[in-house]
């Protein structure tokens, strides 16, 4: 195989895949980058893939003879970083004798046959669904805080794609907590014909998240076992997860006894703040949260260091308040908001409470009190 | 103990003085800031010392009852951080219940006797010594890339200051190599009375290099053991090393007999991208300098990964060189140094290669070659 291609090309390109490069496999051959050389498109593809999740990405090169190849993937994330502006040749002959170079810079080393190399699952594509990048990274960034890492609860490692009659709604639940994100259909997203649900893994949208973000779209391909991702110039496969999720629009429907409505970037720094007052091990130290008059907000923390207290200005309406939560969790959701105000519904000192917009239903963040 | 101040000034004057609280030295006293805060000149005093250096720094507070106290050093600094613009209350009462408030934040908490916190020792400064803050910066980071951190030599772990007829000349050695920056005596920076010379921790610099910058003035005021850098609004005193410095001044008189004249930058992108090559720990790896002709430098390198071959433009005057060196030494070098053209003198394969400024003896890096 011998290419040459512009090193800006190569440099964004392999940013690209290793983001879907993992060194924990187990398997070494995944510790690479595919590379396969095109000649009648003239092409140049890589490939990152660790089996859960694969990114394929297409950029032009001039192909001078066609190929596959595997590069260390770390190796060629640095050297594509490092090497002199100008076009960059890659060659591997039949013993993998490799040869990256650029200007007066020259890397040679062995790398290693391709076979072993998985491709990505062919998505048969029985269901498609198109939605511009910069909303969906929107929507993903909100449900996503709610993802769990606990993969003894399968469930929980992944987001709901929920696409029923009135909107996309994106649902992650850890135990404790649930965010649910949702689009209403528009011009640039049509309305499903069929609704559907699948629960995609937290981690494949995790890396998808920062790809997205232009005005473009971004069509998902989806058969009974996995999702693509096409962004056009990249595409991103993941398995689907299969776990049966939970039945969570009930928990939606409690109305509350007390509603307040804050200043968004207020309470965030004021929680913030609190934590300081906390070790990193007492992150699950409750807050207090308690109302005594209509218009103020006590947040009180105990903690080994100390004491903190705040006292934010908030409208209450309904019954006072004297609850305690995981702080994390309320600055989990009022970073990923972008309004200045919103409104809280407690349901008591026992049932969830609920952040959401003043208008719309673009996000709800339910959040289970800690017992006293 | 009670005084208000300025969010902004306590949260600056925490972060210098956060720079000499070590938590490494075994007696938690040190973890802590010193605050002393005096009703007569109106202001706050804080100081951070691990018994080999410490800061102290003043600001304008508002003192309505003088006294002393002690704050964990590093909750201290998260909480000027991160409180809201405006005044900040520190109190601390008889019992050492201390209240940190701001806006509607407030931050309790027990804190300790401070009898045992260590004073600065006084300099009586039998010798003084004036310079500009930002000419001591540049001579600070071009001699401190040789300081050894082996603490089994103690005379390579500091700076030699030598205050000569000529200029102040700042040396650091570590065994393999030598590095030399200096700054001839001027109407800023007047030509001292008698010469002297004195061996700073490396450690004190580093913390001090920061903290300069400006075009203002530091005062070096010294006594037999210790030394006070004063900046103004900051002291820095460290204690010195006593001991005996290398004599260094024959291993600069070497001629060599070659001379190369080398883009600094292109140099230093070169040797970075053949790091690359190299596992961390292969990093004292040699790589090969070479030149075949009067006009390229081939720069190569071999390790377990592969190889990486750099070829550099430069004008070669004298015999040809083939002698391998650790590229970290020349990388450390290159980075301190600002002009674009360097020459290197090399005394063959066994003797030393000192990099030089094209006119004038600003610095000089003395690299020690590998054997082969």
């Amino acid at each position: 195989m011998k290419i040459v291609c512009p090193k800006n090309l190569l440099h964004q390109a392999t940013n690209y895949v290793l983001r879907a490069v993992s060194s924990k496999t187990g398997n070494e051959i995944l510790d690479n980058v595919f590379l396969s050389a095109d000649k009648q498109s003239n092409t140049l593809l890589l490939r990152g893939y660790d089996l859960e999740c694969g990114i394929e990405t297409k950029i032009k090169a001039d192909v001078y003879e066609a190929g596959d190849m595997l590069v260390p993937a770390r190796l060629l994330g640095d050297i594509a970083a490092k090497l002199e502006e100008g076009d960059v040749t890659i060659t591997c002959d039949e013993n993998y004798k490799t040869v990256i170079s650029a200007g007066k810079s020259k890397f040679n080393f062995m790398t290693r046959p391709t076979a072993d190399f998985p491709s990505l699952p062919e998505i048969s594509g029985n269901l498609t669904f198109t939605l511009p990048q910069d909303r969906f990274q929107k929507l993903i960034k909100q449900a996503i805080i709610a993802v769990s890492t606990d993969l003894s609860r399968p469930a929980f490692n992944g987001i709901l794609f929920n696409a029923n009659e009135k909107n996309l709604e994106l649902v992650a639940i850890d135990g404790f907590r649930l965010a649910i994100s949702r689009h209403a259909y528009d011009e640039r997203m049509p309305k499903v014909e069929k609704p559907f649900r699948l629960l995609i893994p937290g981690k494949a949208l995790k890396i998808l998240q920062p790809l997205l973000g232009s005005e473009d779209l971004v069509t998902l391909k989806v058969d009974n076992k996995q999702v693509e991702f096409n962004l056009g110039s990249l595409k991103l496969v993941s398995r689907l997860l299969t776990n049966e999720f939970m039945k969570y629009e009930s928990l939606l429907n409690s109305n509350g006894d007390t509603t307040i409505v804050i200043n968004r970037s207020q309470f965030l720094a004021g929680l913030e703040r609190m934590l300081l007052i906390m070790n990193v091990s007492d992150r699950r130290l409750p807050i207090r949260l308690q109302t005594t008059d209509e218009s103020s907000l006590q947040i009180d923390v105990v903690s080994e260091k100390g004491q903190a207290h705040e006292d934010i200005a908030v409208s209450v309406q309904g019954q006072m308040i004297d609850i305690d939560y995981n702080p994390i969790y309320f600055t989990d959701a009022l970073r990923v908001i972008d309004d200045e105000l919103v409104q809280i519904n407690f349901a008591g000192s026992l049932g969830p409470c609920i952040i959401k917009p003043m208008t719309g239903d673009d996000y709800e963040f339910l959040i289970l009190p800690l017992r006293r």
